[in-house]
Parts: C-alpha cells; structure tokens; sequence
C-alpha cells in the first residue's frame, strides 16, 4: 500500500505551502487543485462548478434549500452535488492506488481512510494568518485587513460545512488527525524540514 | 534561555512515556510528579494537599464554595489554592531557569510562556487511553473497564478545571498547542524517535 499524507488546513496557515515542500523532500507525488480538472472528468459538470462544490460554496447557487415551490431546484442541486462527490471519491482512489503521494484538502484524511493515510491538520491564530495572506498577496484585489479577515472566516467555514457534508466530522477537530500542527510565528521551510523526519 | 518543552497530556494518552522518553533521548531532565514535592516546600501545605490542589481535585475538599453560612470556608480554601498556585509559578520559573527539559503538566506551557517552551498537546481516543491504562495496571485495584472510562473522564474533566482555573485558557484547545499528538494505536517509543527530530 502506497504511503499516503493528507492535509487539512485552515485559510492563510501555510497548509498548501507546507505540503508542497513535504513532497518534495520526500520525492513523492503532490496533488492540490490539480484534483479538480481530474474530478470534474468524472462528472457532466464544468470544473469552476465542481470546484464550487468542492470548496463549500455551492449551497451560494441555490440559497433556498428548504422550500416548497423550490424543491425541485434543491433536490437537483443534491443530486449534483452526490455526483460531484462520488467523482471526489474516485478520483482520490486513483490517484492512492497510483504512488506514494501529498494531498491537500478533498477530505481525502477520511475519504481515504481505508489507505490509513497520515492525517495532518494546520492551523494558526488569525494575525498569524492575515499576515501570510498579506505577504502572498491576497488582499491585492484591494481588501482591507477587516475584509481580509472576513474572507477567511467565510472560506474556512464553507470548507467545514462541506467537510462536515462529507464526512460526518468536525472539521479541525484533532480526534480526526494524527497530528496537527500549530504555524503561528512560525517558517514554512524550517517546519518542513523537521516534520520530515516525523513521518 | 534554557530549552523548555511542555507536555500537556490526556489521562491514558501515553503523554507522560513520551515525555520521559523523550527528555532520555534529548538527554535533557525530565520533571513530573517530583514537582510536588518542590512546590509544596514553598507553601505550608502538606504534599497530599498540594497534589489534590494542582490535580484539580481540591473543589471536592470543599463543596460549597457558593453559601453564605461556609463562606469563611471556601474564602480560606480560595487562599490555600491562590498560595498553592504562587508556589507552583515560583517552582516552574527555578526549574526553566535551571537547564534544559521537558515539563509534564502543571500549566508550564502558560505558566512558563515567558519562556517560549515548544508546546505538545498528546491525546488518543477513548478505546485506545482504556487499553493503555489496563496495559500499565490502572486498573488493577479491580475497576471493570466502565468503571475506568468514568475515571479516566473525571481525571481529564478535573485536569481542565484546574488548566481553566490557572490559564483562563481551554484545556486541550489546539491554538494553545504548538505540536498536538494523537498517540491512538501509536507505540510511543516510535513516536519518541521521531518527534524528537521535530523539536
């Protein structure tokens, strides 16, 4: 069985940062948001929607989930959404089946259980995190720091509620990974390069 | 500034093995239970009273701590505590001060913040804390495993009151972490040689 990481991450942690570099100290694949293009090969669907599911924000398409006159919108957005998730599932599979490999979010710590994978989580206080989003610039479309920290409340907690949808679980919640790791303060390279050695 | 490192531990996770093992490996010292003996010679408790102080058992000592009729009581058990807690801060600041180590419990990863000691949170789920406990003889004075669940919950729920008390911080909360262990299936020796690479 291929050794498998997964990591979970909160917004502006230095999660993708830390496993990209994680793979390539380790020589192993790393799979991100290349998933999506993969994924969305296995549905009818267009990857700017799947990537909408994926990230939690697809209930934003149809904000009346609970209607009458509406219900056939939501029952066919559920379907969609069952559709996307199934691809989700299947694509994962492929790609653990295929070498060792990184993987960044996709729920992949649960949905590939089965390959016992090593769950990380990353995690940071929210300076700590405004702070690495200022520095890689993504406030550059004009945010304010009370934007900026707005936008990554509402991206964590759309990436919650879909991994909730998915997995039953709390997302962040430690019970669900084998280690997590605390960014505040701290270098991505330098971390990497200790963690290496854990795993 | 000595290197401090600061075990936070789940009743059953393993946390105080770990510690110890690691501190062998570091070759750097090791204190636990051995503070006790330190804090209790700066107050004019008995050890017996300072353990049940910072094992967070004294509320039992005393439970009416809101009456009218005991208030004298509980006021002079809220002095005892208070000189209990001065003694163990003035303890873990001669300890940090002295050399190297790894600290398990008390609070040292706020009380010693000054310090900056790296932080590790260790836990395990319930089923795997039960069969560590049986494994090591917790409970060998006869307790059916319902029995040890309910103690190991009552240690735990006992540790976050006097962590909570002392802190103002959650017990266990990971943004207080900076590394937060799951040791559920894990041998710690294992998870030893590699954390120490971590640290």
């Amino acid at each position: 069985m291929n050794h498998i990481i997964t990591i979970g991450r909160e917004f502006g942690s230095g999660g993708r940062e830390l496993g990209r570099r994680l793979a390539e100290r380790l020589g192993c694949e790393y799979y991100d948001r290349e998933i999506l293009t993969q994924i969305a090969a296995h549905t009818s669907f267009s990857e700017e929607y799947v990537q909408q599911v994926v990230e939690g924000r697809a209930h934003r398409l149809y904000p009346i989930t609970i209607s009458n006159s509406f219900s056939f919108i939501s029952d066919s957005h559920a379907q969609m959404v069952r559709e996307v998730y199934e691809a989700q599932v299947n694509t994962l599979r492929e790609l653990a089946e295929l070498t060792d490999c990184v993987i960044v979010g996709r729920c992949a710590d649960y949905l590939l259980r089965e390959y016992q994978p090593f769950r990380i989580f990353v995690y940071a206080d929210m300076d700590s995190r405004v702070r690495r989003c200022q520095a890689r610039g993504d406030d550059r479309e004009g945010l304010s720091e009370v934007e900026l920290r707005r936008q990554i409340r509402r991206i964590d907690k759309d990436r919650a509620r879909y991994y909730a949808d998915c997995t039953g679980q709390t997302w962040g919640d430690k019970y669900n990974y084998d280690l997590c790791v605390n960014t505040t303060g701290q270098k991505i390279p330098d971390l990497v390069a200790r963690l290496e050695r854990l795993i």
